[in-house]
């Protein structure tokens, strides 16, 4: 854990510059408009320690796997998140000396972004060899009006300094990515050219032909009467001006870029595009992208904005986590995903994992159009045909479907077996999310239109999952990776077994309710799938008989057979100097050992709380929860959602803290890497459904909040149904706002209210006592 | 299953190419000397499918690992054994054509291996574009007799073609491996050069500096007069000569190379090593090298042949196995070990596998001085530190030792977490090898001299990796894999659980034997391996309250926790053309699947079968064995050895079949990749222990022959403590000779006899109706 970033309502900032902690800088300091993102790389060079990172949504890289040994049915590739583009690059020699932060001395360095705006600034104060000293500053957007633009303000000014500057603004596409499995290039020249303060480099990835276009003008002092020095090389262009600086003076240098990509332009298309983009920024001025830039933060920040008030460094970790999301994924884009590390990083590969189903999807529910998560829905129905040719790649048949554990385009594209060949738990999120929009949303044609081919195929690869064991007499589960990936290959996790019988239970309910309300629909969908009624026999065989691992000794579910074989141990055994123990410890003894990586029996009684009372729901948390490590950026939100419910409110305060300012506060020692953006929905969720304790009932939304000791009050936004709500909650009370046209019934601590259209309710704070733990 | 090679008593035979089979041939007809191993390759250039491979002993390549993830523990390269020089190459230009079997036209191809002499041979017929024809035929060794030389017979005649031939005998070191992780070659030139009929090239691995030369002398038809066009490439060099043939004339080039690395030459002298061997042997003459090559393969043979009468194939697999155990290894080195391959191919990688332990060392035991043996036991205890050091890695301490499962020089190499963390049965294999080699040799003082200290550090860590089950209550061994790798990273494999115990009770016994016999012995190892008697409290402890798992129902152990849940079906099952299942099912459903690769609790009732009363090894054999897939070459061998002292005669007659003749008839489909030289000991045991019951029983050789149906008699040699006996098998009953000095006892079917010296016993054969199942 970290703490050298400030903690602040609205800002990230960084005061006086920690070389050491540059790669975490450059991913939480990142910024991105859904279409594009940058890390934050400085302008000037740097030759101390960097990962440069520019991104480009839905272009990657199917780079060459490395295994040490093949075995049948290894995906073919593994998907890169490719690093693109420096727009950014501006080189800059002062007396012929280059401004390099790590050879110069400095002092005074900040950097700062603010949430509220979306932009990034910096400035230092720079000595020269001969001590003279110059000011230097720069600010910069992804813009999230026009996101084909990105812009840069770059300041020079002379404190004591005679003598020239050379301003060299470049496009640079000779990138690399640390990644790379083979240290090769990804990207390929297809036209290079500059002409005084214009220039322009349009490449291609080397294999599946993504072309992306970069062009830049740029104006020095609001003027582009320069004399330019210009120069090519492969896959780079540079245009050069020099500048007399006497002591006060200052340069002002305005870089404005057009990334354009054959993702949304036809390849012959694509530099035109960056082209008028640059020309379109150019003409509008920075000020004026600032200002459109900024007004459609404050949109986005009307609807999705959390307050707390008491806790600054709560209310930063809320906001950098819904900052984050929303300049990653904006929803408009059913070819697009949430990828791990967003626009952030390179690592993880591949854009979409079960991330997006169990802890991104409900963010997107509540805090936008009901399109954008459905979008998300749809995504997966589009590659329902290769998630079923992936399941006859390991042996299955007649439609059955896996879902990849990482993908970019459908296919599977990571390359450990136990996991892609094991965790397939992930088929049951992604039937759960159909689940959960429709429960969120009422929109229960979905399954017609799209959700019921998913689920039957899904339900299809469950039932030939399993075998009868003669043994137990029971249907058993063979050989899974659970959610907790610090266990792999095991026999029963509960877990899996419990939302593969849900799936098959759900899937009958769906195939009732449409061949009932939607008879035509479903006759198409019988054709489409071969699927013929008779196939429920066996699923509802399954589900009845279904083993699922237990104590009695300790009265709870067991995450897998054999659990208990383990050394049992608190995870508050494992000396701070041993953490992570990723990080620390051979991966055999990480297995052996009984530590958890993120919640499994207790992700699963999140799914279904309902099936469960509440006092096993306590066993179970109270078993597991000290045991497990929260070293995979998914759990700590599942514990403090539970952990509220439970009325252990300090736990849960523990628990989104730790989800909250993941990032901020490098809690798992691997945000240099990029920031967990899949694990800031769960953040949002930990908070909501966690603190506020909403949940969907009857069709209504359902509040019991609580408020954090260490809280005055907080307030949040929640979308249902094409309403709009405004939940606060304080020592006063809970007062909920309907912000909408018409009535919408909701519940409060179990009570069912009206609130009228523009009126508020406000209820007594239940203290929880009787829940506490 | 393949069997296009002829079947003959001595020789490996093809008649007519089989260019679709060319890998396997070229891995079938390897020859090689204990120094150095050549594939057969062609002379002549072949541009149709070919594995290029020549192996110089010891010398390897520290590969970048592939991993996809990497985790803490992984090991930091995969030693490759290296594709060194080609040495054998003769480019041939007929009139002006290349001569290359893949281009033009041929007939009557005929490839042998005469094992008896070990000489290859080759000839054919080829037709030129113009319909002229040649006769082609090669002969070659690496010479046993001298094993820094390698010689070639390589003759033309004309039948019907006139013109120019050109003759370009080479050497080449810019060669590469197939299997090389990053496409990267490993040798870098050091010196090169030629000089009319001589030329050398010496180059070193562009790790760890191995140096090799190979240097050249040729004449033709007897002469070095003539005038040569040389040429050097990077790493290659080559002298040409042209002669006009005339029908029925004939060219005979004699190519003699002399091969030398810095495993047995200082640097500096390297190249002058294969310089003097390169002339020694043009000196000599290529009928003296056969002669003097063939009369050390004759001595071979006398000590190690075994005869089969009335079965061609059964004799000529015998002699197969026996044939290439012998020119892998011949003990003289103990920096040496035996690898997966041998000198027949690159795959695998590293040179040691517990194979070494567990089934080549009984076949050095009864066919080589005592010395082989004990070297390759010394070889571990010089990697004993490594060991250690190896486990510390993985989070063990004080002193415990986990061997690598695969290595060079006692550094892991290999790079699959669940083979190098989990399949750690492999110490207890080597432990076992010190308790074989004594019970063969009665060398006990090998105990005090090196034994006890890796027996300590082996059950040093086994105390470790066992933990206290409280829901068990008892000693559990989790998150292994055990010699069935068709199962991962299970709990309580019996087979490890079992050796586990073993070696702990071994090493308290020779505790106790060391500390009574050698107090100053003892004294010292325990100050060496700071070593307090207490630990063996917690040992024994272990060893009263070991879990070991079974089945009631089924009266059998247990290959592991959880075993029964599996789906139980036949190997038989299996369809035909979906084996062998490694190469044609995912690698999910073979973990999920019944099916053993290779013997598993039935390797532990072989080690260990004087444990069990006979009716429980029938159990458990006809429990595993229709479930065993036999896919490792190491399965049929223990299977064959188990049957027959089951009485099942037909069965171990084909379990000996597949492992005798596993690469003769490419069983596995893999002997494209080279041979299976580790198993071949296996055939030997199959043989010698199952058909021939041969054991050590109070410190007598003993046996309980039998005769396959299939079979007139058979007949063998074995060498027991510096005597040497013969034993033959007819129908006639057991004759057993002793051919030593002085007087042996022995027992035949239980009953011991004295035989002096020069005599002989016979004994009817005892016809095992009562056992046989």
């Amino acid at each position: 854990m970290k703490s050298y970033l400030k903690h602040d309502e609205w800002k990230i900032i960084e005061e006086g510059f920690h070389p050491e902690h540059n790669r975490i800088s450059e991913s939480v300091f990142s910024i991105g408009n859904g279409r594009m993102g940058q890390r934050a790389n400085f302008e000037e060079h740097y030759s101390g320690d960097s990962l440069q990172g520019s991104y480009i949504a839905g272009v990657y890289y199917p780079d060459k796997t490395r295994v040490g040994w093949w075995k049948n049915g290894y995906p073919e590739y593994f998907a890169k998140v490719i690093n693109s583009v420096n727009w950014i690059g501006i080189n800059i020699k002062i007396a012929g000396e280059p401004l390099d932060m790590h050879v110069l001395k400095h002092q005074n360095f900040r950097r700062e972004l603010d949430m509220k705006t979306g932009i990034l600034s910096r400035s230092y104060v720079v000595s020269l060899s001969d001590g003279s000293e110059l000011e230097i500053s720069s600010r910069r957007i992804c813009s999230i009006a026009d996101p084909e633009i990105g812009a840069i303000e770059f300041q020079i000014k002379s404190k004591t300094f005679k003598g020239d500057v050379e301003l060299s603004p470049y496009l640079d596409f000779d990138v690399e990515n640390e990644d790379s499995n083979y240290d090769e290039k990804f990207w390929e020249e297809v036209i290079v050219d500059v002409n005084g303060n214009e220039g322009h480099v349009m490449a291609k990835t080397r294999k599946l032909d993504f072309t992306v276009a970069a062009a830049m003008e740029y104006a020095i002092n609001g003027s582009t009467i320069a004399e330019y020095n210009i120069s090519k090389k492969n896959n780079y262009v540079e245009s050069t001006s020099t500048h007399n600086l006497e002591p006060g003076d200052m340069l002002v240098l305005n870089k404005y870029v057009g990334i354009s990509s054959n993702m949304y332009a036809d390849k012959k298309e694509v530099l035109l595009k960056a082209q008028e983009a640059a020309s379109r920024a150019m003409n509008a001025g920075f000020e004026k992208l600032l200002r459109d830039h900024s007004n459609s933060w404050q949109a986005k920040w009307e609807e999705s904005d959390i307050t707390i008030e008491g806790d600054v460094s709560a209310q930063q970790g809320i906001r950098f986590n819904i900052f984050q999301l929303s300049q990653t994924y904006t929803g408009v884009d059913d070819r697009l995903n949430i990828g791990p590390k967003g626009f952030t990083g390179e690592k993880y590969g591949g854009s979409t994992y079960w991330d997006t189903e169990a802890y991104c999807i409900p963010f997107y529910l509540a805090t936008a159009d009901q399109n954008v998560a459905r979008n998300l829905l749809i995504y997966r129905y589009k590659h329902l045909q290769k998630a079923i040719a992936n399941a006859e790649k390991l042996g299955f048949s007649c439609g059955a479907a896996l879902y990849p554990m990482v993908t970019m385009n459908g296919e599977e594209c990571h390359n450990e077996w136990e996991i892609t060949f094991e965790e397939i738990h992930r088929n049951g999120a992604i039937a759960h999310a159909i689940y959960d929009y429709i429960r969120y949303t009422g929109d229960k044609e979905y399954l017609s239109e799209y959700g019921l081919e998913v689920l039957i195929a899904i339900s299809r690869f469950w039932a030939q999952r399993v075998n009868w064991s003669e043994d137990k007499k029971k249907y058993v589960m063979l050989g899974v990776t659970g959610p907790n990936e610090y266990e792999n290959n095991v026999n029963n996790n509960w877990y899996s077994n419990y939302i593969a019988k849900w799936c098959m239970t759900y899937t009958m309910e769906s195939i009732a309710y449409v061949k009932e309300n939607h008879p035509d629909k479903f006759a198409g969908i019988l054709q489409k799938s071969s699927f013929v009624e008779g196939e429920m026999e066996k699923w509802k065989n399954i589900c009845d008989n279904m083993y699922f691992p237990e104590s009695e000794e300790h009265n709870i579910y067991l995450q897998q057979e054999g659990f208990l074989d383990k050394e049992l141990l608190p995870a508050s055994s494992i000396p701070e100097q041993e953490r992570p123990i990723s990080q620390n410890w051979s991966w055999d003894r990480i297995l052996r050992s009984c530590f958890i990586k993120q919640a499994d029996v207790l992700q699963g009684m999140y799914f279904f709380e309902d099936h469960f009372d509440l006092e096993t729901i306590r066993r179970n948390f109270d078993f597991y929860e000290p045991m497990t490590a929260h070293e995979s950026s998914l759990s700590p939100c599942v514990h403090a959602i539970i952990a509220s419910k439970l009325g252990k409110h300090d736990k849960a305060y523990e628990m989104y803290i730790r989800t909250a300012r993941l990032d901020l506060d490098d809690y798992n020692n691997d945000t240099e890497d990029g920031c967990h953006i899949t694990s800031m929905g769960g953040t949002w969720m930990s908070f909501v459904k966690g603190f506020a304790g909403m949940r969907i009932k009857k069709g209504m939304p359902s509040f019991d909040p609580f408020l954090p000791k260490q809280w005055k009050s907080y307030s949040f936004n929640i979308r249902f149904r094409n309403k709009l709500i405004h939940v606060s909650v304080s020592n006063q009370g809970v007062k909920i706002d309907n912000n909408s046209n018409s009535a919408i019934d909701i519940l409060v601590y179990g009570e069912k209210t009206q609130i009228d259209s523009g009126s508020s309710v406000s209820v007594a704070m239940n203290t929880f006592e009787s829940a506490a733990g």
